[in-house]
């Protein structure tokens, strides 16, 4: 029988997803997800991810390192924000680091008890689809959003994902949101930078000037690693 | 300043928008805003939107003509279905009629609190539309979906809706859910019927052998009322 894939659009609604044998892949294309794929690509070692700032701080004080975002910004006294670029510097090889950030850290934890997390972003978006096929699970793409409010990056990548595992023939595309995420994709994907300057997230980011971070987070493959949750950490090693 | 108009895909995220000042629009095309619209078109006087078959049964029990319909069928014992062919009969003229679906009647019974609301379809897309610019009101477009989770065919109507009302120049459509429903709706929009076939109420409506059904619901401008709550009730005035 082939396996399913459902999209998940906010971590509001995760709970309504049955999940506790389905295989989640967490997407936040703006810019967490994209930071752990580039991270873990330029050989960091684990990744923490945290829910709120007060855990980080707690993790800090015991002297971890500590990346924290919030609406869009690095927090004030942490090491890292949340641009992919500061997660490529040689000093953080074999790392552990701690991450909490305004959506992505929260839908991760959101998934604690699904049968396994993955890590989804267009940075990864063929080495996680090649990986997906060979665990034989039902898949929930669980989109962070903006606050718990649909966004479009994140449905996109859920297209694109869902686009990529259909050429296999091994999976089942019937959900509604699956078909919608594939179909934006599909009218997308011919130059996603542009379809997605109308979007809100684009704005919020342009007014800090971060289109750099936004052409690196849209374009696919450079960062070819599976991060997967193991215990409490992220590791890079699920294309193993 | 231009009103906004924001899509909220399921009842269980409204929650999460502020609403009190806000007009919502509530959309369950496959079949009971649509039922609603071919009611009010026909004469019906009257409906009684209720959540539960228990209050149906109430209210049949002292006379009420009564329509439940639950999983895409008629409910044992009550007077009407879910069909929008039914409410067509010339007996119903000016008559009340109490109404309990799986989805549609939910999302009015979620939306309780908003500032007004109003019932959409393909049907009453244009009459719709035409009021709506008369409202000056910021609109979410509230889709009934299936048990809380996202379907297409309310989407690809709030994107119709968008579609709409963008091209009077009156409204901002910036918020990323109405771009994704905008985009949808652009997509299907050459032959709905044809891009709905592979959704899963249509799926599930085939079984039930519900074709004439869902031709009829997704042709626009056919019943050009614009059904308003007032008090409990449902009226067909809103477009006065």
């Amino acid at each position: 029988m082939k396996n399913t894939i459902e999209v998940c659009f906010t971590p509001h609604s995760f709970p309504l997803f049955p999940h506790e044998e389905r295989l989640v892949v967490v997407i936040d294309v703006l810019r967490a997800t994209s930071c752990m794929c580039a991270a873990f690509h330029h050989g960091v070692g684990k990744i923490l991810p945290v829910a709120s700032i007060a855990e980080a701080r707690d993790f800090q004080s015991k002297g971890f390192l500590v990346a924290a975002e919030r609406q869009a910004q690095k927090v004030e006294g942490f090491d890292l924000g949340n641009s992919p670029f500061e997660y490529m510097k040689p000093e953080l090889k074999g790392k552990v680091i701690v991450f909490t950030t305004t959506n992505g850290t929260q839908a991760i934890r959101a998934a604690k008890e699904a049968y396994k997390i993955a890590v989804g972003s267009f940075l990864n978006l063929s080495a996680l689809c090649e990986w997906l096929t060979t665990q034989h699970k039902n898949i929930i793409l669980l989109c962070a959003g903006w606050k718990d409010f649909f966004n479009l990056e994140d449905t996109l990548c859920a297209g694109a994902i869902a686009c990529k595992l259909d050429e296999t023939g091994l999976f089942e595309i019937n959900y509604d949101s699956t078909l919608a995420a594939k179909y934006l994709y599909e009218k997308a994907s011919s130059d996603l930078y542009a379809f997605m300057e109308n979007s809100s997230h684009f704005k919020r980011l342009s007014k800090l000037n971060l289109y750099e971070d936004m052409r690196y987070c849209l374009t696919p493959d450079t960062a070819p690693v599976v991060p997967v949750m193991e215990g409490h950490y992220l590791v890079p090693n699920g294309h193993k």
